[in-house]
């Protein structure tokens, strides 16, 4: 009986709602499945602040060395954001520490959920592959210099090839296991590390005979996301514009609280970590209406990617489409079902 | 009698045949006002290279030093793709040599064209005012470093506190003037560029205390320009933030072919860069069916910018909203009309 170790970071705002559902559906899926899950947690973001001083604590950083496979709920919030340590930092410094290169956000309408959609029509489902641990986002140096009567400010967009090789690839190998076209975005046409991806892609390229890739610039792509999202299937992009253009698809959904997320180190089989692509959400937290879609996708990414229970996948995705297409509606889908009811919905039909 | 020194670089695809339109515009509303435009011309992009080796000649150069305004068709095409010395190459040197640090993106959806938004509701209209000459773009170093066995490349964003006052400021006087909120986009969590950014639009903030200012992330508010596109009426923000959202924008609208676009170097009455924003369209260039749209309406923003003409530019803006409700339409909108009989509709409405 195969034994699996959760660390569960419920985070902020609605994160304990929206993981303490996902819970649910873990329970029923691991009783189907004949396996084992040992839940640990821990704090992140906001909650860790006030706990720890400190958004992403030591002991965090012990609880993800024991885990297989981490769940994240949300962090941030008002509450901090005139802190002198922000709940975000706590995000980058995880991703860092667990070396967490890769960010898979898929995106889809689901059926019945057309509606949502703010395009008319609305063919939209595709994945987009981000770079997660390079670029701006951790590039030195960075900070500022005085000048006379000026200031001066940099950051420093920085990529070894090899890390740019390895998200390519992953991208690669999964748009050929699933016969679909990779779309690489970079802005090639100004900045010198867009070319060196370029370059990488088209290397690659070679390794995969099979699978059709078209290059576009970031500028293009963002509007040809609105235009035409039907042209794509898998995007592989840098961090900063995986940032931009998967929150961007997320709006093309018409809903984030629709859509989860994986961030991993690797091929499938090994450690990461999963989380909603929403916020926290502070309006509503605490009033047991959020939607907990997101964390139940996430959750199904989980056990599918770091514990090889694909089974159990399939059957979480197939349960969290039947729900949404026949409801209950949690209020921001324009329902008045609680996380509740719309969680109990999904657990019948596992 | 007014005198004015217009710089036409009709560039490559394209280019030629919308310039040529809208400088027949330009004839007829020169006429009406009764003032007079002496037209040079140059080469630049894809022609330049062909001509010169150089996508932005000398000769070029000595030609924007004598004029008072420049209007640009477009640069680019497959030709030049595999040239050492890229078309793009010449409009970024051009940027720098005029020193235009302020691209103004005006996006919005003509009566009668609402079809051709993506969006449902599309209640799109606002303005973007993209910094132009710093960043991504210019900032030094940028190149490639040999490690072993693996290629370190680095891009650097940088900015001077001066450069960013300079364009929020201009964006606050526009939102002032016109009585609009102020969108101002970053990622002022993660880029300390960023971080200056928001203490410079807080700091112009206090000196426009009329003008309501909202802050975003450029992740955020890529979604929330799909979402909520009606939310947002002048946005500022750095140079490859204003790349990807003014593309953005533009998909919203649904027809890259109906934008023009003001590239300037200080308050109005300054000298400036007019082009549309669409590219050179290789597929179609020579054939006579460009919408010319984009190049009129650049027209209309050089004649008010750069010449104080405001009542020319009221004058062409009505008649091409009017022409483009009315019809005839290219078949970029769908309709058979030649770019020629286009122009006609709109110089009998001047
Ligand atoms: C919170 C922020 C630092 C983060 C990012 O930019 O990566 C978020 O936008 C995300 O996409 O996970
Ligand atoms: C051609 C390219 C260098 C340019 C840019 O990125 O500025 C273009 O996308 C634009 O927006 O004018």
């Amino acid at each position: 009986m195969a034994n699996h170790q959760l660390l569960v970071l419920a985070g902020d705002g609605i994160g304990p709602e929206v993981t303490g559902a996902a819970l649910q559906v873990l329970d029923r899926v691991a009783e189907i499945g004949g396996w084992v899950v040992e839940i640990e947690r821990a704090d992140i973001g906001g909650t860790a602040i006030d706990t720890y001083g400190d958004p992403f604590p030591e002991k965090t950083q012990r609880a993800i060395d024991k885990a297989s496979a981490v769940l994240l709920g949300a962090v941030g919030g008002p509450k901090w954001d005139q802190a002198p340590k922000r709940p975000e930092a706590g995000l980058l410094a995880m991703r860092q520490y667990m070396g967490l290169w890769a960010n898979l956000r898929p995106y889809h309408v689901f059926k019945g959920l057309e509606h949502l959609s703010p395009l008319r029509k609305a063919q939209v489902d595709g994945i987009i592959f981000r770079e997660l641990t390079g670029g701006l986002y951790f590039g030195e140096p960075r900070g500022r210099r005085f000048l006379p009567g000026d200031l001066e400010v940099i950051d420093t967009l920085q990529y070894r090839r090899s890390e740019m090789w390895r998200i390519i690839k992953l991208a690669f190998e999964y748009a050929r296991d699933h016969h679909l076209t990779l779309t690489s975005v970079d802005k090639a046409n100004v900045l010198e590390s867009s070319r060196v991806w370029r370059e990488v892609t088209d290397e690659l390229s070679k390794q995969f005979p099979d699978v059709p890739v078209v290059h576009r610039y970031v500028d293009a792509s963002a509007m040809d996301l609105v235009l035409n999202p039907d042209r794509y299937q898998v995007i592989v992009t840098e961090n900063l514009f995986g940032d931009i253009l998967s929150d961007l698809a997320g709006g093309l959904v018409g809903s984030l609280g629709l859509l989860g997320s994986s961030s991993v180190a690797g091929t499938p089989g090994t450690r990461g970590l999963f989380e909603p692509v929403h916020g926290s959400a502070p309006d509503i937290a605490g009033k047991g209406i959020a939607n907990p879609t997101g964390a139940m996708l996430s959750l199904a990414y989980l056990v599918g990617w770091s514990w090889s229970e694909s089974e159990a996948q399939q059957l979480i995705e197939s349960a969290v489409a039947e729900s949404l297409a026949e409801g209950p509606h949690t209020p921001d889908l324009g329902g008045n079902a609680s996380t509740e009811e719309f969680t109990q919905a999904v657990i019948q039909r596992l």
